[in-house]
């Protein structure tokens, strides 16, 4: 099970597929639900129980969801090693709003369900199918192109993107495992226009620009 | 003057056409630079100057750069009132990849020279000329095409963007003010593939696509 804290996203939550375990409120009048029973307790106890400085009125606990089946018939996203968490919250925001329904992640990529991520997603991890996996192996047994992002990789926009693929994004300071860059059929990228000073894009705006061109040509 | 912290910063600026007034670190092997003296101190003086829970070895005081004129042959990007610190920074590292040149910031922007911005800008403002002024006013004397962001705007992938324009971001809660709504020549948007639920997607990665957009079709 996991924790949520803040009305907005308990109750995003109580709205989805999630299986509510307990929501806990300082406030009764905050939250109803008929999918669970909420517990009033005192704003001490809530500060026991919460990870942040500033306990919100609400917290709540979920059971992790049932694994689902990756469809490999439309485009896959996978993180190889994504560390931070307010990236990741990003980049499950972004899969939300591109359609991209399956996020697969190398085991070293951080959890989906640490309190950052979940705050930073805004809900919509309640719509993107999570997998945590051997990314090598989930590659390796993959049935298609596999794009993967570089710096001074093939210009994205100048490239024909099939209906479907897996698109792999890398580490923060590292990129892409050796390993997996061995996997890589097409190395893509983003042309730099400026000075070339720039060290390189943040993996959260690169990752926006990549799903923008696949939804661009693959509708 | 303005205050850096972090060794990387500094020697970025150093390497600047910013003027450096102080350098202070507690390690004098650490920097050196002909423009000038760095002074050594202890690490509890360094605590004391610092903005930073855990200061880093160097800190440096630079003097304001001298204000540059806006080149109106070329893209603009402006900001109607951006409040975070991280979001500004990113957006400035975005600037200095796409090559936009000119950043015009309405008075309530965030200032660019808070730490905060700083660290996330990774020594990208040292390449972007940055501009603080009544944005509705410098709209008003522009000549030339003003395109706004909004959600719900025309795609933008399906715009023939011309040579230069402005193009306006908004504020991350309420978007773009209605004085500079009335403004805008063509609202543009990103188009969402998913379910629908997603509330929009962050300012700064909304802006990576926007520049993408015009570097695309704008060489």
């Amino acid at each position: 099970m996991f924790l949520v804290e803040g009305i907005k996203t308990v109750q995003e939550l109580l709205h989805s597929s999630f299986e509510p375990h307990k929501v806990y409120t300082t406030d009764g009048a905050i939250i109803t639900s008929d999918r669970v029973k909420t517990e009033l307790i005192s704003e001490a106890d809530l500060r026991k129980i919460s990870s942040l400085k500033n306990p919100n009125t609400v917290l709540g606990i979920f059971k992790f969801p049932d694994k689902k089946p990756v469809d490999d018939l439309e485009w896959i996203l996978a993180l190889d090693d994504i560390r931070d968490p307010g990236n990741l919250g990003t980049i499950i925001r972004l899969c939300d709003w591109f359609g991209i329904r399956h996020l697969v992640c190398s085991n070293n990529t951080v959890d989906c369900y640490n309190p950052k991520v979940l705050q930073a997603t805004m809900g919509s991890i309640t719509r993107v199918n999570m997998v945590y996996t051997d990314l090598v192996e989930f590659i390796r047994a993959y049935q298609g192109p596999v794009y993967g992002t570089f710096m001074g990789g093939e210009p994205v926009h100048a490239i024909k993107l099939p209906p479907k693929g897996i698109l792999v994004v890398g580490n923060e300071a590292n990129g892409i495992s050796n390993e997996i860059a061995g996997l890589v059929d097409q190395r893509i990228g983003i042309p730099q226009f400026g000075s070339g000073h720039t060290e390189s894009l943040n993996v959260a705006t690169a990752t926006a620009i990549f799903l923008h061109e696949i939804r661009r040509i693959v509708k």
